[in-house]
């Protein structure tokens, strides 16, 4: 019954600049097994191969969300009805150890996953995936709809190192937790270290829509696109944020220029509803570079539309 | 003639960071009389229910309204020797008491209204209108075009809270200065407390182009439906800033990401021109939370939009 | 025992970054008599008559708590081991309505006081500290240490509004919560309306210490005067970040330069242990106006240095 | 042989953030006869009439530019592969002397211009490319493809100062530097001293094609009008960063809103390819004025877009 | 009469936000010889060799100045009691021409010499005190008590420019403007081009007391120095704000860290008391380069006590 | 011969704004053995365990040594006449990999070792000490002046760390690099984990001055302390930029109130000239959470107020 899921506190009788702020002052949970759906931070940069900062990313994203109500003004979606929502904290990292990083955040959503919940993660730099994608896809590789400036399928850094915000995907794939075919990178833009960056991709058979690809797609044509690719199996969804323009989203470690706008990546967002979703990310806010909490606040709601499609698709199963 | 005009400082012979910065550089004036269209600040936030500083906005759209020249690149209008336009200050304002604020604003413009004067006013927050309304629409009712991000048409906050700034126009439906039927508004958006939240608007008439449905229909149709909606009646122009998106216009109090654009802002004021316009404002400028103060330059060049179309109403009349 | 109590979060094992900001990283409660000291947020700023934004000073101080550490290095008083320290959320507020928020921040305070619970504040604006007197000194004035560049003794503003931050310790001592014998104003400074501006606090018998006759006193002496006008009856400590220079604390609404210095306002601090304290407060933090942090860094610092001085207090009385 | 040209540093070895920033991270050459297209800062604003700052761009850009790949992700073009290119310093100026400063610049472009090296120059403010033609147009007048929010066709300033950034192309123009008609403008905006502004672009036959009309024609109309009016023969490329929108690039001295996107600015300088180009400039960002680096940041990527389409000029030649 | 002297707008009638911004919120004027003390404003930085921005200076500072009320905490002086005071806008100038500007700003300051009238007036960059220096001491040398970090006695930069802000007291002697023997300056420091730097000052008899040599004297024997170097004579006082560490004016064109503290500067300022005044400036408050508006607060305050000793001075005459 | 020395652009003839940042402006070299002193970068900031961006340290104090001209205005050192001083370049790290960065750190500073030229380093965190110290003391432990706000000799972080910015001077001590007993360090304070936190330092024998101690003690007698612990053996000087005041260092990861003023850090380092100097760092400079740019400023100065005593060191050895 409604009245008994957890419900963010009411901006109309507690203003939203009081109390602590969790995820869409949502109540805090410790164990998975009481939500349907989680949030979750993840303040890791360990991947960072330049400007760090994402670390702080969940800390400003809670705060930012205070701003975010209950109802979906296009979908009219209520997601705290149709479901039980809850912040549960942020994942365990090591700021000084990568791969000690990488083994407890796949053992914090190894529990979420043996849950049942479905996690919605803030992170925390690119790399945070490839964790959790060996927590929710031990089984059988996902599929996923991938929101990016860059395709994160190089393969090593600075000599040798194989595990950094731009090799996320490679490794998983390589891993078998990724099923390329069934991936689509959607905004993929800006200057490349070779023309073989992108040979990795397309020869696994990742369906990359480069940014100036998507203008000419439009909307509507990208999701038949992505819809097509990913199917009906199950689907993660991971939105980096600079796949947005820097105007709206300054705060993030790589931004390009010429990227999409929030209005494009919403209508893109909501017309995910249907998929078989199996969780989420948005990863890369920056607050140190960061303008105002714009891009935080931009998280925030990037999260807030990826909650409604995900409460719907749970409701809908 | 035009030669006995009130003129801007001409920026040509003294350069724009010189001098006291009125509006658009022109004269200050204490008596509403000597002039046609009277620019006015009302410095007040006593409405706003989470992050306040639009009371800082007059001054700071002031400084930046330096920045403006004389005549516009499009229409070529050229406001000032048109119509005879001043700076009349600020209304007087309590930073400490609600309804003596409305009460005092109230007495400003009924001052303003009697000498035939047409205020063009920044807040402030959107509040402002409200103790607008009383002074310009106690004759009769009238229309108003509308942008902004949220309806401001809820009804109470904090218990038993009548006016804040997202109550104005509920109370000016009740009260009967706004006729609802001639009523539009654009650009609505954001996640909403209740679906009831947007039943009020609907139920007593008002024509609510959303953001998704603006995008849809574009500038000249979502015209068409203003000038159908408000017709040849009094109409009022309220531009709240955070109508545009964040990127624009970030210092404003309750942002929302997927906005309007400056430039599809400033196509629909272009095409209210033929209006019979009483009045206009521009409100929620927040300059403690503007970046570089391109908020403040975002008003100062929609007021500028809107004068043009006054001057050019004015003379036509 | 020690082990019982509550304790921060450990940095050396969860970075500062990671989760959800309380005071200092303090377990959360909501009943006041599992702690015998309570750090309380007031988030409210309605009685500020220029610069608004201290309703967002305990989101930032709690955020900046987060880079406190445990023990002090000077006295080596471990707070969280001598006594049962927490964090009590949020004093209910209406940022809309003053007198009722005057009210609900009272009620909020009068459970603080059956509790017998000591409670450290952070505002919020200087009004707040009026009603946590009408909370905590109904049967007897108490005495009062009050850091601050402003003597807030005025009487009205704005016609005949009686409650603004300039006013509280004139209603404190009309009302007979505050005893002026017992009172003592540090760091005084900054041009006055007029003459009389001093003349309250003179005749009613506060010994007003202006910050030159600071500088000539030094801390030490400075501290014997304390001593000498407080005694040993009950005191409040009220700290208004302000009475720090401006390049220490430029987030505040009403800054004076040439103000004390943190090292200066920390050994007067530290110079109070011995005090029959009763509760303290931090206020006028205001992050809208602060750069990078500093001071709502500042006031998380000086909380943990009040926070030393209470423990000790609590567990030698 | 492609290996014996410069190239940048490898991010992808060191990072971004290491070392001394040149343009690109290219290597510093003092002899222009060594490259084939040489990258130049000219820090020098003394044209300015509002607000300076654009003297610090050339730093700011080559700090951003640490951010620039080897390869267009879109013609897949690798300058570096295709010519030499290198970081040729600064050109001299003096800030406290505009005619010896437009001296000492046409000098040193008269060194260029000897060497048979093509200049891709970064401002300063405008004025800067008057002395650029002085050294590169001396033969023949040029054309120009012009990105601007204004003419910068004006004719005098504070009485009777002919130089400053609103005046060079009409100073060009007189000249006999640039060729009117074969002089494009896309972007102009803003309001305007008086109708008289835009007479003298018009009567001597340059394309103004203002943002409004940009709008309806869409890119590709408007490059074919490029194309059309420049024709074959020798070409310049002036990008002032105003031609974009305040929220791509707030850190310029003359903002105008309603500008043109990076998107579209991308598009646009792809289109170009093809025409006879002889160098180009990026003016007017003005880091005192930027936003986290957001500015100077999109005059490094609108450098690289000139520079790939420069290096495929000079290889097909 | 008191009661006729131009007064402050009450910020305890009128918020501090609220109107324009005068000096002070003083009444404007534009005859000089309606006030015994005219605020001026000097937007120019024309001799600026490295950061501008000063040009924008008085603004801000008038902006700060709503902060000031009306009586001085330690004097009790009531300035605004003693003489007429008022603003007499900004002196022209002119962007683009240095030489020009020098000519206009020493005609506008010659109406104010005779008008009888003593300037107190805000910068700018330091050279704008050269051209006052001519309209004020063409009969006869006067004396001067200078703050600043750099001595500003340089002869020429880029080659053979004799006017820049490291140049006015040079060219001031040279002029026989300024008596080198009844010249102070204090807070000098920071590295040097060479030890010739000095040699000049120390040559033709200036008073230098390093900052070094200021924190051996301390306030008082400063004091004592001062007034025996500048004795009975007309004396000018001229405040550059890079005398104050940059941690109390960070916005300025050439910080040098181990500056003064405001404290010590409001010390020394208020020992000048008793010297035979003629007029003072604040330069090099630079707002682009400023945080939070602390340096034009600082500048603005500065001028409140300079106005002060003036007040006195004159009355006492 | 002086003249053949290398030497800073001449700011008197080519502005501080124009050309490419080095170190002072110095020429940049490659060799070690061409330099007696090296000025040289570290550009990682992997051990930090909270804010990360010092990284970004050495390219933004490069940037700000613009500033810096070439005499010491108090001792009148003239460096670059002394000996021959260069920018070497930053040395290799690698973001991603902690212990590869320690190797690869060392690696670079035993060929300046091996060079006997004298290095000065710009972090970076504190660990970067470690491998320099790894490079510099391999055959006999040295002595240290360690500026700080924190002693850096904890054990381990997050498990079983035992390499972050908050242990390398207990790891240099348990390798045999530095020997405690030759070992102060200045401005020790902020809250501690624990009363352990502070007895390894004292059982090994360092000499800590805590800030309230150097506040009794003042400049001249820590100074003898200084010299008396560190004797006339080889000695590093290690600043954290942190033992300043946030004031006047707001830029770093690990602020604390209460700190050092840049005139007493002056002040104590113009007091080591005498000492057996062997290098010098200055780390925890964090350009992401700077202010205007102030940090760097300061870390800029303090570099040149080091390179004086360096300079007279190495000409009187």
């Amino acid at each position: 019954m409604m009245s008994t899921n957890p419900q963010p506190i009411d901006a109309a009788l507690i203003p939203r600049f009081a109390g602590l702020p969790s995820f869409m002052r949502l109540p805090v949970f410790s164990d998975p097994a009481e939500v349907q759906i989680a949030l979750i931070g993840v303040p890791w940069d360990g991947g960072t191969t330049n400007r760090a900062g994402a670390r702080h990313g969940p800390r400003e994203v809670r705060n930012q969300s205070s701003l975010m109500r209950k109802v979906h003004h296009v979908s009219h979606i209520a997601p705290y009805d149709l479901v039980r929502v809850g912040d549960l904290g942020d994942a365990p990292v090591n700021p000084i150890d990568l791969l000690d990083s990488l083994k407890q955040i796949e053992g914090f959503y190894q529990q979420i996953q043996q849950a049942g919940t479905v996690p919605l993660s803030v992170g925390g730099d690119h790399l945070i995936t490839l964790p959790i994608f060996r927590a929710l896809a031990r089984q059988c590789p996902i599929g996923m709809v991938h929101f990016d400036a860059h395709s994160d399928t190089n393969d090593r850094y600075f000599g040798d190192n194989r595990y950094t915000h731009g090799t996320p995907f490679r490794r998983a794939i390589e891993e078998g937790l990724l099923d390329p075919k069934r991936t689509v990178q959607i905004g993929i833009r800006g200057s490349i270290y070779s023309p073989e960056d992108e040979a990795f991709a397309q020869d696994c058979g990742i369906r990359v829509i480069h940014m100036e690809e998507f203008i000419e797609l439009g909307v509507n044509q990208t999701l038949s696109e992505v819809h097509n690719v990913v199917g009906k199996q199950p689907t993660y969804i991971s939105f980096d944020i600079d796949v947005l323009d820097p105007c709206f989203a300054p705060g993030t470690g790589t931004p390009e220029i010429g990227g999409m706008s929030t209005r494009e990546a919403q209508q893109l967002i909501r017309g995910l509803a249907g998929l078989n979703l199996i969780g989420a990310d948005v990863v890369e806010v920056s607050p140190p570079f960061d303008q105002g909490g714009i891009t935080a606040l931009t998280g925030a709601t990037i999260m807030f539309e990826l909650l409604c499609i995900f409460a719907q698709s749970l409701t809908t199963k």
